[in-house]
């Protein structure tokens, strides 16, 4: 039985104008999607604009982090976080699974899965908050990381800008298979299915000034 | 020499606030970077509120076309494309080429390239530009696709809108090397480096209904 927990509720903003049938709002499902990423892409509005940038960004439960120094444009803009309004943002995370390639260049398509939040971001502001978000952030790029580097000391924490947004307001969307082509396009002569894209990790390079002694850990082997 | 025919003319939203030592805006550059990638994350205002969308693109020189169906949120609100003063978009494209693993935390990073372009998008309606765009969207993501695969007729063009943004006021950004340890951090005990982030793909999946006799064509053994 899936129950209100389970899914997140859809509005007028998470419901597709096309495509509805990829579109999904089950917590695991999207919370599988984020955690797969670190890299997402936040969206905000300055002087009635659209900016889009990549930032890192990490999840802990319902709530997501986003990285910016305190110099960066949208932390600016939420202020001190409490006595202002926040920032409305969306933020986005894709992973392309493979390429569909389909007898007519119209049936082409993408296997994809992606996560759009909406909402308001806060910045953190509370010490115990901010030290868990900045854990988090490194363990979203590297699992187990963040227990074997120097956390921050006072003055790089100053530095450092977190913002949240709570996952509310947030939809899935996938495609799944192989291409569509319409049934007269099936004797036409071009090869069509789909080219899995695959993402990996190359051999850690160690930097110029490491000790020969320090071994790569497990966790980098483990990537 | 560097002309002005080799560079995009930075504006106070293509300079950064941070990381400036990092910012480009080399023609050169800011093409290899779009074509590499396939997908970019779209950002438009709707209702006062952000929304950024993982679209396919192209670039056609100093052009990006962006697909969509008729139907679509970004493209209903370009209107007739004639009529209608357009729609402000930012497009943002990432590659992602390394972790970078510090001995502090603070210093953690990315190894990346990014290109951030702004400006106001268009709906294509000459007929013979769709239909180039609709060529290098295909050809975008499989370089010689185009030209094995069924055109679109009469009725799927009228289905499919593309929307153009001129590449104007557009940066890049990049960051490559190791990390950059404070130097009383050397001699901690935690390994540091990069490791490398690689894409890829895997073996091509014919569709369940392709006749055998059509082998997988040259242009995507050479993905």
């Amino acid at each position: 039985m899936t129950t209100a927990a389970d899914t997140y509720t859809p509005t007028d903003r998470t419901v597709p104008t096309r495509s509805r049938e990829r579109a999904s709002y089950d917590k695991a499902l999207v919370h599988s999607i984020l955690d797969e990423a670190y890299i997402c892409h936040l969206g905000f509005v300055r002087d009635g604009a659209p900016v889009v940038l990549p930032t890192l960004f990490a999840r802990v439960g319902d709530r997501l982090y986003v990285h910016g120094s305190t110099g960066s444009r949208p932390l600016r803009a939420t202020g001190d976080g409490v006595a202002t309004p926040g920032l409305p943002v969306c933020l986005t995370v894709t992973h392309v699974d493979g390429l569909v390639l389909a007898r007519s260049a119209f049936h082409h398509s993408l296997n994809y899965r992606s996560v759009v939040a909406h909402g308001t971001a806060h910045q953190v502001t509370d010490p115990e908050e901010l030290r868990t978000a900045l854990d988090a952030l490194v363990d979203q790029v590297v699992p187990g990381r963040s227990a074997d580097s120097r956390p921050a000391n006072t003055k790089e924490l100053a530095a450092t800008a977190v913002i949240r947004l709570d996952l509310d307001e947030v939809s899935a969307k996938v495609r799944t298979g192989g291409p569509n082509d319409d049934p007269e396009d099936r004797s036409l002569p071009h090869w069509s299915g789909v080219v899995p894209v695959r993402g990996g990790y190359g051999t850690p390079v160690p930097a110029d000034d490491l000790d020969p002694a320090v071994a790569v850990p497990d966790y980098l082997t483990a990537l």
